[in-house]
């Protein structure tokens, strides 16, 4: 779901007629998904996890990404590094655990002893009593792009990738800039396969025309849901509207909830920077494709990231992540919290494993977006854009 | 196992030479399969199962065809409908169950919301407010071809084969015309998966080589096929015995005997329109290319029904159809009479995966088809004109 | 690791240069793989087991190549023949199991009853009354070149491969001319499944870069490999110490161990036709690619054969032989010798399936040798002219 947009036009922000959603069998087809790893997945900045999962020098975490697996650390100089899991001399894996500290300021490949440096340089190569051969000192892990942001770490597997990375979120990089972004703290991790395409769970997440009968509780916490649609001005008839306080037509939580959780309550301080209109509304919405979305709420946010496993799976990964301070209150009720979205989630895992299942039909070329799935209109505009470029 | 032919000629049955069975990889290469799908299984009549497992309007069933999932409906008429079990909105599945009765008369997506009536015309999309997207009316669901034939039904995937129905019958329609087939009731269901190409399963049906070897409880009650032969005209001297009586020679059941089961006993009423012949011979075949046959006994019928999943996995379902009467008598023996055909199916099971595990070997180009194999050869003609047409 | 070279020269045996390894998608690409198996695997000759495994006519073992299975057999003149595992009339599997006893002296198919005799000519097919098809008689088994080679049975299963079975030895046939292979006993069998592709195994077995951090028992009870190379000759300075004795230097076993096993000891008599140097090294190596080793020790030798099942899975067999005496004497201590070897094997294991993981790095296109794996670079040449030629 797209976060409700906060500039006033007099636009309506439906599509104005049925358009074609993407051909069936992309949704299928194992050519396809090894074309969408190629030119998506592999030349796109992904997220992988948080920085503080990695506090000291020395610590690592490995990420997959379709079937390639990166090797995060932090170097010596505290910097974050990423390369592939991958040794130069005979291509062994280097580090087989998922997050661990490596025992001296070096990777070293268990095979046959090849020592890199923190910043992928060879240190080492074991020999007895013969020189080194010419060019072995060129022979570094294979870098892999980094960017840390605000906390989030992405990297990029094209080394030829030169897109900003900045320019890769949907809908501008702000949307949550007044959330601490960068000092929260994992309060809870969840994962779960999804026994769908990629693109089913983004569509999934692009349009709320869904949230009536899919998700109950969901729809009586945020009125607006109820009725089909994300924000005021997926109806036509807004204008009408614009001096109402209801947040079935204005969107924003049901009177007398301030966040997404079981009974509506914050599960500690709320984030000092926010404005009215961000708390009113409750939750916002920051979009990085193909890979994650952020979800803010008025005193945490949850972190989704997805990771392709084949054509009709997918891995969903789940953040909360908490101010420092909240986790630490004696009184906090986590389960409160996390419950009421995971609930959601699974829900939507339902029924996108639904949406998968009838993909197959021979008579089925591709189905149709309707005037409220004008964000899945644009999520398919950029699959198609991608793949074209 | 073909149907004994009434008609007498002249003529020997068997092939006069030895002929080149179909390429071994047929049994196993995944592209062929994939064409046979397309060519064969996609553009066929299929059987999928009987009327009355859909009693009253509203009541469905969902079958699978390779990866195609048909979803029948009784509608508000009477009359039942097939579908592709597929949305026309995003292309999520319909229906998950394998049967059961929709809670209205409609046909009602979980995900969106969209409803069909039971022809297959869109009802309603919800919506807030907005007026209806030209074109969504023409969206009805993609409707499948259907026909009910004795309470057999079959579909048809292509939209475009006008072959008619009753010309898919090998060797004829009328073959079972004295049974009150529109009638029977299913007493007893069965599945297995087998292990083998399902042109192997055809292949074991069409000839009774194998049966001294392989079924020796069914070639003492069929004692014909002790001989490696179907019937009188499968042997070069057929003219010679035209006066026997001796089912060894003539074909027929043992002496004692009146149907397939356990004790050769009859497990109701026989079937009152059956000729003097037919009851001498005791068992009749009714086959339908490539999904399904029929074995006509005295007092029921069993009907075996093929479902491709794999280039070297089928499923095979069986059902056990008897007059209502039957199934009614507090003596009913189902035991005696299904246990019967069970145990010969699960033979032929075993050696068609025994055939399937040799064709892999690179020497062995196909097969050769000796003389009493001639049905194995009708069929192999067929499936070569399938794939050319 | 390769057998010592016995013969001096003044050359060193590293490799002068850093040599690019083979393309790292050889090591999980599914087409490539399907490649391997039709020009290496299916035209060479591969070890399958001992000729004492069919004692008696009519005994018969079963083997799988790829996806090929050969039956052999012993036949009434004691000879041994091989054959595609498939029969000639409709290619059903003629044996299922791995080894037994045919009841009779033929071959006889279970399906149809098609019988051969046991050199593969076609004996009988059942048939009642009629006259034997033109051809029928040239239909005898598909046949497979088999090479009983010292009591080790080689196949070829390109019939067209004219390459002499001696010249697939690489080093040479005669590395084991001392040891009594023909009479020697099967003692223990083994085998494993490795999560990594064939080549892997064979480039881990030629080099001893992992010995010191890998194989931490065979580094103590063969000194020289802690320093990471084969034998005297892989290091440069070779010839400062010709005339030393220190096994570091020279090879071979440590002081007071005659063969691998847990204490050094030997198992039994030790075999009397070997020199003085080849007790002193205590350690040969006969190599035989694509598909099997032998490893000869003073007292038994250990044979290992590969089967590939798939781009990243190979089983792998291992067989223990001795002296007959060895085996009947009271004390004999299996264990002391097995565990050494599986130890090792098991080290190997999870180092390979370990370098199996990294080959998919997009980044990675292939590794590189370094001076000590000079027989990985020969074994990789012989993988390229095989798949040239």
């Amino acid at each position: 779901m797209s976060t409700p947009l906060q500039v006033e036009t007099h636009s309506w922000n439906g599509l104005r007629k049925l358009e074609a959603a993407l051909p069936a069998s992309w949704y299928f087809d194992a050519a396809q998904y090894e074309l969408e790893l190629q030119k998506i997945w592999y030349r796109n900045w992904i997220y992988v996890g948080r920085a503080d999962q990695l506090a000291e020098p020395s610590e690592y975490v490995t990420y997959r990404i379709g079937t390639q697996t990166a090797l995060l650390v932090r170097d010596e100089s505290g910097e974050l590094r990423a390369f592939h899991n991958t040794c130069r001399h005979r291509g062994s894996a280097l580090c087989l655990e998922n997050a661990g500290r490596l025992p001296t300021r070096a990777i070293t490949c268990r095979y046959h002893g090849w020592s890199y440096d923190l910043k992928g340089a060879l240190l080492r190569t074991p020999a007895f009593g013969r020189a080194e051969p010419a060019g072995l000192r060129e022979l570094g892990l294979y870098g892999i792009q980094l960017h840390n942001w605000n906390g989030f770490l992405f990297i990029n597997l094209s080394p030829t990738d030169q897109r900003p990375f900045e320019t890769s979120f949907i809908g501008g990089a702000d949307i949550l800039r007044h959330w601490p972004l960068a000092d929260l703290k994992i309060g809870h991790s969840h994962s779960r396969t999804l026994h769908s395409n990629w693109k089913i769970f983004w569509e999934n997440y692009n349009e709320c025309l869904h949230c009536a009968g899919v998700h109950p509780a969901l729809s009586r916490l945020v009125p607006i849901y109820r009725r089909g649609i994300l924000e005021e001005r997926d109806d036509p008839n807004w204008a009408a509207h614009r001096s109402s306080t209801d947040p079935s037509l204005r969107g924003g939580l049901r009177t007398g909830a301030v966040t997404w959780s079981m009974n509506g309550k914050a599960c500690g301080p709320e984030f000092p920077k926010l404005s009215a209109d961000e708390r009113r509304v409750g939750y916002h919405y920051l979009t990085h494709l193909p890979s994650m979305y952020v979800a803010g709420h008025v005193d945490y946010v949850r972190v989704v990231r997805l990771q392709p496993l084949g054509p009709e799976s997918t891995e969903v990964f789940t953040q909360w992540l908490f101010p420092a301070q909240t986790l630490a209150a004696p009184d906090f009720d986590l389960k409160n919290t996390v419950d009421f979205g995971a609930g959601v989630m699974a829900e939507d895992a339902e029924i996108c494993e639904l949406a998968q299942r009838g993909q197959h039909a021979l008579a089925h070329r591709a189905g149709v977006l309707m005037p409220e799935e004008y964000d899945v209109f644009n999520f398919q505009q950029w699959v198609r854009a991608e793949l074209a470029r």
